[in-house]
This record gives C-alpha cells, sequence and structure tokens, in this order.
C-alpha cells in the first residue's frame, strides 16, 4: 500500500531525501554503490548502478527511479523504460545532463542564451576555436565531469591533447562573468513548474563553496529572466524532478553554465531558507505529488560548505560558535576536499548572517 | 568513531528524530515495541522494553539511551545507570513523569502552581476531596494514563471503584480554566537551558488536536512566568532532554497539568516554526552538545493533528489544498483516532495560517 521512492545513488542527496520522504509518509529505497554510504539508512541494496541485472532489481522493488547522481549510462535507464518502470527524470531528459555536447546541442535550439561553444574532434578544430577566442577557452569532457573535474582553461590543443586521443572535447568560450547564479525548479510530469529564488554561488577551486539566497542586488528583471529559463528549460527538455541550471552573470544577462537533473549543492540552502526543500520538491515532483511554496522564509540565509571533515568533533565546534547555527552532516569518512557537510544560517542582515556560518564554518576546521 | 543515541520506542517522536539526527550526523537506533513501527527506518531492534535483558543489549549497544515515550519501567532504568550506561533522562527525573502522583508531590516541594490534589486509597478520602471541591473532581490512575486514557471527571468515589481496588487514585480539582497552554524547555546535562516561545493548545476528547505558536494574546510576563516554570521543574528535577509542561491559565496565571520528559505534540510546530526543531534539540541536549536557538521563524504557526489516517490519498488531498501547507505522515496503519499525522501551516497573519491548516487537515478525511 505505501508508496515507495528508488534512489540510485547513496551520497549526501539520497541522505537528505530521507526527512523529505519520512514527512511525506513515502518509503525511500536507496541503491548505494558501497557500504557506509551517506544515504546507508535508506539503502536497501549494495551494487553496481552500471550493472543492468542490480538497477532492473533494484527498480522492480520500488514505483519510481529516481537519482543521486547524473552517472547512470543513458542505454540502461532507457532499458529500464522499455520495462515500464517510471524513471524520473527520464533518460530522454536526463542525458542532456549527462553529456554536455548535447546539453549544448539542444539548448541551441531554445531561446536560452549560451557561450560561444562547438565541439572538436581534431587538434585543429580546437586551436581554430582558441584564436577565435582571444587565445584561450574552457574545454571540457562531454561526460564524467563534476565539481571542477573534466574541465580545463586551455591555450591551444596541446592542453587537451590526452582528451581529443579518446573523444570529443567540448570547447566553450571563457565568458567574461561578473558572478554565478543558481536557478532551481522543479516540474511534475503533469506539468507543474515551481521556480526557487535564484541564489548567488561561490565557488573555489571549481567546487560551490558558499550560497547565497536570495542573490544580492537582483534586478527583478533579472530573477523573472533567470526564472523563465530554467522554465523553459525544463518544459522543453521535459525534465521531471529539480532541475539546477548553474548561469554565469554577464552585465545585466545570464549564460547557461551547466545542467543538473536532481537536488543541488546550490539548493541546500532551501532546507531552512524556504517553506519546501528542494528534496521534498524534488520527490513530490517525481511523484507527480502537487508541488510546495518556494517562498524564502527568512530575508537572508547562507549556505556554506564543509570541507574534508564533519565529525563531531568540527560539529559542536560548529554549533558552540551560535546558537543560530543549522549542521548537516554527512556521515562521510573524512578525505581532504571532500564535501562532507554544510552549515546554513538565516537572519536578517546578510553580512552578519554570512559571517556566522563562515565562523562556523572555520570552527573545528583542520589545519 | 560515530556516536549513537538509542531511542526506546518506535513511535513518530522517534521516526521525527531520524532527521535531527542525520543532520547532526549521529547514529539513531531505535528498539521499537513491533515490526514496521513508525521509526522502522532507524529500527534495530524489536523486542520488549520490559524486558531487562532486552533493554540491556540495546543499551549497550548505544553510546546514550533517551526515549520515545515514558512507559519503561523506572527499576530497569535504574539497573541501566548501576551499569554505567547515560539514560537521559535520567530515572530519577524520569519518573515524576511516569508517576502523576510522585509529580505532584515532588512539584509540591517547589514554588511551580499546582492545582489542589490529593492521593487517595479510599473511597473515604475520594468522598471527602470532592465534597470539598463543590461535588466534581479529576481523578487520575498515577502510571500509564496519556491522550486522555486513565482520566476521568467523577462527582463520587463510585466512579473510580474499579481503579481503587488495584491502587491509589490521584485526585484534583477540575481547574477552572481559561485555555491550554504548553511550555517546552531543553535541558543539558551540563546545564544548558533552552526555552521555547509558548504555545496554546486545544484539545478533542482529551487529545490534543491544535497547536498555535505562538500562544495568541500571551502578555510578557505571563510568557516570562511559564517560562520560569519550565525552567525551575526542569533545573530541580534535574531533566536532560526536551521537557514539556501542559498548563492550564487561570486568570493571568497558570497551574501545571501534566509533564512529559521527552518531545511532545506541542511541540511538533516547531519543526517548520522556530530555528532549532524540539527533536534536534532533544538529540542535542541528551549528547550534551550546545543547544539552538529556540525563536520562532514567522509570526504564527498553526499546527493540526490528523487522527486516523495519514495515507497517501489524505496527505495528497491535503498538499493540494494549498501550497504552504508542511506534512508530516508517521507511517502507520489507520485506526480511528490514532494520532496518524500532522500538519504545520505558517505565515503572517494567525487566521489565515489556522484556516489553511484545518482546511488541509480536513481534506481527504475518511467519513
Amino acid at each position: 500500500m505505501t508508496i515507495t521512492v528508488g534512489v540510485v545513488g547513496g551520497g549526501q542527496l539520497a541522505r537528505m531525501m530521507i526527512p523529505a520522504a519520512e514527512a511525506l509518509g513515502v518509503t525511500i529505497r536507496v541503491l548505494a554503490e558501497a557500504e557506509n554510504s551517506s544515504a546507508q539508512l535508506a539503502s536497501t541494496g549494495v551494487g553496481d548502478y552500471r550493472d543492468l541485472d542490480t538497477l532492473l532489481g533494484f527498480a522492480n522493488s520500488v514505483d519510481v527511479v529516481t537519482f543521486d547522481h547524473e552517472h547512470v549510462p543513458t542505454d540502461l535507464l532507457t532499458e529500464l523504460e522499455t520495462q515500464h518502470i517510471q524513471v524520473r527524470p527520464g533518460p530522454h531528459a536526463l542525458v542532456f545532463a549527462q553529456d554536455k555536447a548535447l546539453m549544448r546541442d539542444r539548448l541551441a535550439d531554445t531561446a536560452v542564451p549560451l557561450p560561444d561553444w562547438q565541439v572538436a574532434t581534431s587538434a585543429n578544430e580546437v586551436d581554430e576555436f582558441v584564436g577565435q577566442h582571444a587565445g584561450e577557452a574552457i574545454a571540457k569532457t562531454p561526460r564524467g565531469g563534476y565539481d571542477g573535474k573534466g574541465v580545463r582553461v586551455i591555450h591551444s590543443a596541446a592542453e587537451v591533447a590526452d582528451w581529443l586521443e579518446v573523444g570529443e572535447v567540448l570547447l566553450e568560450e571563457k565568458v567574461p562573468f561578473s558572478r554565478e547564479l543558481a536557478q532551481l525548479v522543479a516540474r511534475s510530469p503533469s506539468g507543474e513548474v515551481r521556480v526557487f529564488p535564484l541564489v548567488e554561488t561561490i565557488q573555489q577551486d571549481g567546487v560551490c563553496a558558499e550560497v547565497i539566497a536570495p542573490a544580492p542586488e537582483t534586478t527583478d528583471s533579472l530573477s523573472a529572466r533567470t526564472a523563465e529559463i530554467a522554465r523553459t528549460i525544463a518544459e522543453q527538455l521535459d525534465v521531471t524532478g529539480v532541475l539546477a541550471v548553474e548561469l554565469f552573470q554577464v552585465g545585466d544577462d545570464v549564460v547557461v553554465n551547466e545542467l543538473a537533473m536532481r537536488p543541488h549543492n546550490s539548493g541546500h540552502v532551501f532546507t531552512e531558507g524556504a517553506v519546501t526543500s528542494q528534496f521534498e520538491q524534488h520527490l513530490r515532483a517525481v511523484l507527480d505529488w502537487p508541488l510546495g511554496d518556494t517562498s524564502l522564509t527568512y530575508p537572508w540565509s547562507v549556505m556554506v560548505n564543509l570541507f574534508g571533515d564533519a565529525g563531531h568533533e568540527r560539529i559542536t565546534a560548529a554549533l558552540e560558535t551560535s546558537d543560530r547555527v543549522c549542521v548537516h552532516a554527512y556521515g562521510k569518512e573524512p578525505r581532504p576536499g571532500r564535501k562532507a557537510g554544510h552549515i546554513v544560517v538565516s537572519g536578517d542582515k546578510l553580512e552578519d548572517v554570512r559571517d556566522i556560518a563562515r565562523r562556523a564554518a572555520q570552527a573545528g576546521e583542520r589545519a
């Protein structure tokens, strides 16, 4: 009688879907990569999501399949759909989050603003593109990159010779952006769409480090523009669940950087900072249930990632710094640079909120 | 390396500790009464909490023991403490939530305001007390009552003859109260105390049906008074974790009705309505971690219980009524009158918020 959502991947995103599932009265099952995953509380299986039999066995035990990450091979997901398993987002949409070259190509058919881009298969093509862009370009592997991996700033084809040996390289102009933004939206299979407030994201070494909600000093026309972009992508690509659109601001406008079709680091701030968290919204969307209000609950909320370690010492040290600190530990073994948890602080004044959040994140940090 | 909290009892309170434990990075284990408990996701054992070996086996697998209910026999908890197991609240405090006659006797030693009360062992004593109180009294079984069970309005000893046969009866004056209030407080073993905002509770047939935060039309002196009462009880009885003090308002003052030493139905409203939920605060307190801010996040929040059933049809019907509805389903089989879930709605205007919450609770209700 109970409805079961199956999540492929046992990372922190799956972990943070657990409270949302409990609140909704929905059973959650997780196919994790390993024992002791972040989502181990809901982990009902450990196995290789690249193995069709493993994936099918898991998918057949749940009512709808969704994801903690984008790494499940598209052809396996298509096979699930052939077998009448509900996959949300479906592979026809998810492929554009899995493959950045396909994404650029697909978005070029929409009115969505993009940087200059090109898929190169030879050193000549790379050097030509670099030459057309003041001697500099961003090169990306179309598949498999995340958190700055699979991305290089290049000045000649020699710098991507290794990538060209094994496949295509996506080239993009280096956009002269003033800041980075993220626009989250949720869409249900029956077509309901809810847009979250626009947030600013601050990266360190290609990894999201801090998020501010709402994005400061944002004009109404800019936030209307980013909302429209996210809605357009969600609708035209038939995305279901949460879609995160990473954006570069250039002057008064934006261009689309990357897409994620799942809850996203930039949306963690909404767990405390909005009426409906991105995790609950994602589950409601993939279940085709009514979506929730995305209004902010505070004038300002700031999220700061905890890298490396979020063990008890660091968490209690963070809580010691201020009673307004909200913590989320991911239950991971410490490892340098790893996203191990995050902190959210909310309040009336951005500067105060950010100071409290940063101080909490620094407390107990290992040298 | 991970810290583990053990919760005796697998009801909705244990269930709602799970998200708090996940956020804090603490492992949670539950000793449930049965399979398919509300807290089954964290249930690592099913057994009888009245059996010492079962309880010891569970307690020895965790770092600190706390509770979903008050029903564990005091002598068993004392035995755990003898074996150097951390029990929070400890049996020396919990006994006053377990036994209402002991509670009255203990609180009589404090400055806390109480109704007239007496423990009776004979029909004569009952009739005498009733005669002294305009022919009417409240009779309670000292142990085992909850949600209106074990409580009777009586006019003569004949109405509690069955209870007198098996033990003492607690008699209390029928207080001419204008409304019921609840004052929650959390206290850690090292003595930190945090008081939650005062809430109004609305009962139906002796069961909490609705909670308003903050309690409307409350003077500063009244809320200071209730805060002081709760703090006094927590400190003088050496309570650890959340303490809920149920109060009757009489004129401009209050008297203490009942105590609970755990998260409480009246505090569910704080999950959305306050910076720190009662569940997280309880865990932080029993772990002796720093306590969180209890400030309200909205001008008004209203909680309405869902009785009988909180299955998918009812939950989606509730969500359909307004995008501001936050639901909590407890994963229980439907049963008439059972607390099956609750709804919280928050906002700027009390009337609107209450209307939305009530309408959502009525939606999909079984006839």
